[in-house]
């Protein structure tokens, strides 16, 4: 048994930090005081955590020195604000707002990386939709020479904060009830909708996310040279990531292989064909991608495709933290 | 002014057969005597064309011989029993149910291919989402030498039928009021969800419809080589067909040629950049695909991405029907 942990929360009223309280409480994680904090707006809710009201205080106020591991699981400013004084104090940082320049590691892809940090340790959890491609595609990587990936993600509205969760049911009961529509969160309506930008898109044309995938990926598989095309998709789902993917591959796909390798592989379960998973069917409150539609080209040997879909606030974030927190205090600490 | 044409709708009180009526009417296509028809189940009913409701007749006691163009927009069953008896009687058919093996035309695109079609003279309008990528496709094929086309096909619930589309509003009226749900017509909640399959999926886990855009897409472009890879999603939308494309190209990609062929071609608007198209916003309703958030490769310089959404039941099925009887009446008959 570890010696438990002094641990702080940083954005615990968030759906990720929420969600990441009721993971290290499932999973047992040993913790001897558990710090809730959040920007002042916030500060004052409470989050349950084993059976008790645990009370939200002001990040500002907060000295980090009584944290030996803290998770940010706010915005990306709050990052840039705290992380320093965070680490200034020692404290092991992982990160889950997209802001640190640090090594991004998904435990079943790369947790190799974790033992070639050094103290004070800052590691970032990367996006839900590169979580899921680095599970699905590291078991594969050796068998199948990856040469392009293509990737539509179809996001959950959650991605974007419990507002966003709110206006979906809210634009869509106004237009059940044939109510006029007025959008906050999004710039337009996204019930019965599906809206191609998520964000802000450079000069370039591409989104934020989408950036932000490309370079997680490469970094999580360590083929810094492969080529992928990603588009990002608003889709009005509450919870629950889906990504179409379609791989070029150098080697041919050999479909008994890939199944075998993906039933295999931790962190994924494969379903078979014939049947397929769904974001609210299968992945929502779940510990593991569902990949499913596995299959090759209409004529293309060289081709793989497949659909994946995970929790995007449990597996996708809150979980894949944890996890690292798990390998962290077990190797490192 | 052309002569006045006897004109025959299958499938006359389907979404895409009562569509076609009203884009017979508005486009003033010169009709002398217009024949609703459909199965007994809707036998009876009535369609509005001009001012008037004109009564649904069964299809089974139709004499073809009072027809001189018959458009089959009811099911695929439904084709195959009564095209021959159109053809044995010198109609003009054009099929909109994906049944006959006879050449696909978009007009935009391949019109070339109805001089070459000899009386009787059958010809079918493809897939909505074949009449989108083709319409986008097209124009570029010349300056991009099409090597890939990855696709991810949204697909609205209307794509369906009525019952399609009357259930995804059951489905979320229940849920929002947290009654039980149960599907009927899909064979899952799609409401709030993403289903990654759409009809039946093949030995090889390829579905009909992808194996249809396939083939479709390669005829439409003359490209009868080009690797493509489809996978259909069903999107709880009530209209309107989304697809994401990536684009392998043999050269490397010029974004100012691009917008500049897309902008000067038939059938599509092309969304400036910073702004995006989506169906419910833009498609529905529409006569053309709306094309936005065109952009190359993160850095992939023979990679062209973008977004294109157009109304499945008019733009991608009635409307393109009827463009086809207008160059047939020109031309052939």
């Amino acid at each position: 048994m570890p010696q438990p942990f002094d641990i702080a929360v940083i954005g615990a009223t968030g759906t990720v930090g929420e969600t990441l309280v009721q993971v290290l409480e499932e999973r047992d994680f040993p913790i001897k005081a558990l710090h809730l904090l959040a920007s002042i707006e916030s500060a004052g809710a409470s989050v349950p955590y084993r059976g008790k009201n645990v009370r939200v205080r002001e990040v500002e106020q907060f000295d980090f020195s009584q944290a030996r591991i803290v998770f940010f699981a706010a915005s990306p400013a709050v990052t840039r604000s705290f992380a320093p004084r965070a680490a200034a104090a020692g404290c092991t940082v992982i990160d889950l707002s997209g802001d640190l320049a640090v090594p991004h590691v998904v435990p079943e892809a790369n947790a190799q990386v974790l033992a070639t940090l050094k103290a004070p340790v800052q590691v970032a959890s990367p996006s839900s939709s590169a979580v899921a491609l680095a599970l699905v595609l590291a078991p594969l990587r050796e068998q199948l020479g990856l040469v392009k990936v293509n990737v539509t993600v179809a996001m959950a509205v959650s991605a974007l904060g419990r507002e966003a969760v709110s206006e979906l049911a809210r634009q869509t009961a106004e237009l059940l009830n044939a109510r006029p529509l007025e959008p906050r969160v999004f710039d337009r309506q996204v019930a019965f909708n599906l809206l191609p930008q998520v964000g802000k898109v450079d000069a370039q044309g591409h989104g934020v996310l989408e950036r932000r995938l490309v370079s997680e990926l490469r970094e999580l598989l360590g083929l810094p040279l492969l080529k992928i095309s990603v588009t990002c998709v608003q889709a009005p789902v509450f919870f629950g990531d889906s990504l179409t993917v379609s791989v070029q591959t150098e080697n041919p796909v050999d479909l008994v292989a890939v199944n075998s390798a993906l039933d295999g592989a931790e962190g994924i379960e494969r379903v078979e064909e014939g049947d397929y998973p769904t974001p609210v069917g299968d992945a929502v409150g779940q510990d593991v991608v569902y990949v499913g539609r596995v299959r090759g080209g209409v004529d293309d040997p060289c081709e793989l495709n497949l659909w994946a879909t995970l929790d995007n606030v449990r597996k996708g974030a809150a979980l894949n933290a944890v996890q690292l927190a798990e390998l962290l205090i077990k190797d490192l600490l």
